[in-house]
C-alpha cells in the first residue's frame, strides 16, 4: 500500500513524498524525494533505495546529497528527528496488532506539534483507540482524519451523502470486491481479511506462515468470502448521526487472490424511511476498473487535504471520515 | 418546496422553523412555529395559517400569542425586522431570475449578521452571483453555503467523493428523473425546466400562462426531457477541482409531469482514469421511491447543519455544496 501511494503520489502537483520508513529503515529527503524510485522498492526499502538510486547515477550505493537513506533500530524514531521534513503523514502501515497505529500516533503527536494525520484503519477497536487521542492531538495542535481508506472511508462518506435524502435510516450494507493477481504483493492485507474469517483470530491470522496462507486459499480456490466483518464503518457512521446501533451497518466481501477481475462490485447500499413513509435505498457502486490501491489511497489523500485545511484553521483534534461531510440532521 | 422543507424540518428534532415568508406576508415566532400548519399552507401563507390555525383552536383568526402572522408590503423587511427570531435560512425562493436569490441573500448579510444561509440555486450563472457576495458575507461574519438541493448539490457531492480514485476525471455525468403526480404544485419548478428545452429562455418560460404550460405538456405526453442544462455542478465541481473545464460536466433529465414514478433512475456518473491507466466510472443511484422533495431538502438541511458547525468556529464565507468534503488532491 506504500508503494502504490508513492505511485499516485507521484501523479499529483499538490503532494510530495519528503519522508518514509519501513521496519528496517527510513528515507528523508530536504525536498521531495523520487516517487518512482520508492513505487519500485521491493524488500528492504534502505537497500532497494540505495540501490535504485546508484542504478540510475550508474554506480556506487550513496543517495542525492539532500537524502538520507538509513537502517535504523528504530526507523519511527529517525524520522521523528527528521520531523522538519514533513507536515503531513499518511499511515499505510499494517493494522494489526490494534494498537499499532494508535500507539504511533500517540508517539508522534507527544513528540511533535503541528502534523496531520491521515490513517486508513479498518477495525472498529482501532479506530475508538485513535479517538481517544483526542485531547493529545489537540493540544499538540494537531488534526488526525481516522479510518479514511476505501472501507471504512470512501464508502462511509457516500453512505454519509446517502442518508440525506432519509428521516430514518435502516441499514447500511458495504460489499466490496476485490481482485489481486498476487496476493503475495498483498501479504498484510490479506492476513487481516483472514482474521475476519470464521474460526480466525487476528493473533492466529498473523501467526500463519506464506505455506498455510497458500493452503487456505487452495481449499477455497483462491476466494475469501467474508461476511459482518468488524470494520468501523459502523462506529463511524454512528458519530455521524446517520445509524443509532452499529449492528445497523454490514461490511463483506468477496476477495479473489487469483485474478486481477473483481469477483463482486464494490457496492454501498442505504436503505431508509423517507418524510413520505416510503423505504427506498441509494446505492455507490463503484467503477470494477479501479483497484483497491485507487480507492483506498485516493480518498486518503483527499482527506489528508481537508485535514491540512483545518489544521491551517486551527481546528484541531481527531475527525472520522464520516466527519467533513454535509452533516445529519436529525 | 417550502412546504416540504416544514414537514421535513417538523420531523427532526435538531432544527426547527420560526420564520417564513411568502410573496405576501410573514409568519414570525417567538419559539418554533407549527410545521404540520406550514405544511399544509395552501395560497397565500398568512391567510392559510390564520385559517388553519383558527380551525384548530375552534374559531377566529387570532394565531398564538407568541406568533406574527402579518401580511406585508415587503415581506422579506419583516423578517428582517424580526431576525433575532432565527439563526439560519434555507432559500427556497424561485430561482428565477438569476439575480434574485443572491439579491435576497445579499439584504439580509448587509442588514444582519452571524447568519447562516443555505440554497437550493441551480444555475451556474446564480451560482456564480452567489460566490460574488464573499467578501459581504466575510464581513457579516455569516456562512453561504450555495447549490445545496439534489442537482447541484447532493449529487455533485456525490461526483467529489467518486472522483478521489481517478488521476484525472474526464466525464461527470448527471441524469436525473423525477416524477409527480401534479405538476401544479410545482408551478415555479416546471417553469425553470421549461426555460432549459431549446427555443426557451428564461423570459419565456416565465411568462407562460399555466394554459400554455400545459398545452406544452400536451404535446409531449407530459413528458420533460431536458439535456445540457445550465446547471451549477459544473462550476461547483470546477471550484472543487474535479474538472478543469465546465464542459466536462454534463447535467439533463427527464420528468414525468403526469405519474409520481420516476421515468428514469436518477445517477451521477463520474468517468475517470486510474493511476494505472484504466478507465473506469463509478455511480451513484438514488432510490427511485426517494422524491424531488426528500432529495432536495434533505441534502439542504445537512449543508445547514455543517454551515452552522462553520460560522461556529469562525470560518466565514461562501461555501460551494462541493467544498465541504473531502478535497481532490490534485
Amino acid at each position: 500500500m506504500g508503494r502504490a501511494a508513492a505511485r499516485i503520489i507521484g501523479l499529483k502537483r499538490e503532494v510530495c513524498v519528503s519522508a518514509v520508513c519501513d521496519s528496517k529503515g527510513f528515507v528523508v529527503g530536504r525536498g521531495a524525494l523520487d516517487c518512482d524510485t520508492l513505487a519500485g522498492v521491493t524488500g528492504d526499502l534502505v537497500e532497494s533505495y540505495r540501490r535504485t538510486w546508484a542504478g540510475q547515477e550508474g554506480g556506487g550505493t550513496a543517495v542525492a546529497a539532500d537524502v538520507e537513506a538509513e537502517h535504523a533500530a528504530d526507523p519511527l524514531g529517525g524520522l521523528l528527528e527528521r520531523a522538519d521534513a514533513f507536515d503531513a503523514v499518511l499511515v499505510a502501515l499494517p493494522n494489526l496488532p490494534n494498537e499499532f497505529i494508535p500507539s504511533v500516533v500517540e508517539r508522534f503527536v507527544r513528540r511533535r506539534q503541528g502534523l496531520v494525520f491521515v490513517d486508513v484503519l479498518k477495525r472498529t477497536t482501532a479506530v475508538r483507540l485513535m479517538y481517544g487521542l483526542d485531547p493529545l492531538v489537540r493540544e499538540a495542535r494537531s488534526v488526525v482524519l481516522t479510518g479514511c481508506g476505501a472501507t471504512p472511508g470512501f464508502l462511509a462518506a457516500a453512505a454519509v451523502l446517502a442518508a440525506q435524502s432519509f428521516i430514518s435510516v435502516e441499514h447500511v450494507n458495504i460489499w466490496w470486491g476485490v481482485g489481486i493477481a498476487n496476493w503475495d504483493a498483498y501479504q498484510a492485507t490479506i492476513r487481516e481479511d483472514i482474521a475476519h474469517l470464521p474460526g480466525y483470530s487476528v493473533e492466529r491470522a498473523k501467526a500463519m506462515t506464506d505455506a498455510e496462507v497458500e493452503a487456505l486459499l487452495e481449499r477455497t480456490n483462491g476466494l475469501l468470502e467474508l461476511r459482518r466483518m468488524e470494520h468501523a464503518d459502523d462506529v463511524l457512521l454512528q458519530r455521524a448521526g446517520v445509524v443509532d446501533r452499529l449492528e445497523q451497518v454490514e461490511v463483506g466481501g468477496v476477495m479473489d487472490t487469483r485474478h486481477p477481475k473483481k469477483p463482486v462490485s464494490t457496492t454501498m447500499t442505504l436503505t431508509g424511511i423517507t418524510h413520505e413513509g416510503k423505504r427506498a435505498s441509494h446505492k455507490f457502486i463503484l467503477g470494477d476498473d479501479t483497484t483497491m490501491a485507487a480507492n483506498v489511497i485516493g480518498p486518503a489523500l483527499g482527506y489528508l487535504m481537508r485535514g491540512a485545511w483545518l489544521k491551517a484553521r486551527g481546528l484541531y483534534g481527531v475527525f472520522g471520515s464520516t466527519e467533513v461531510l454535509p452533516m445529519v440532521a436529525r
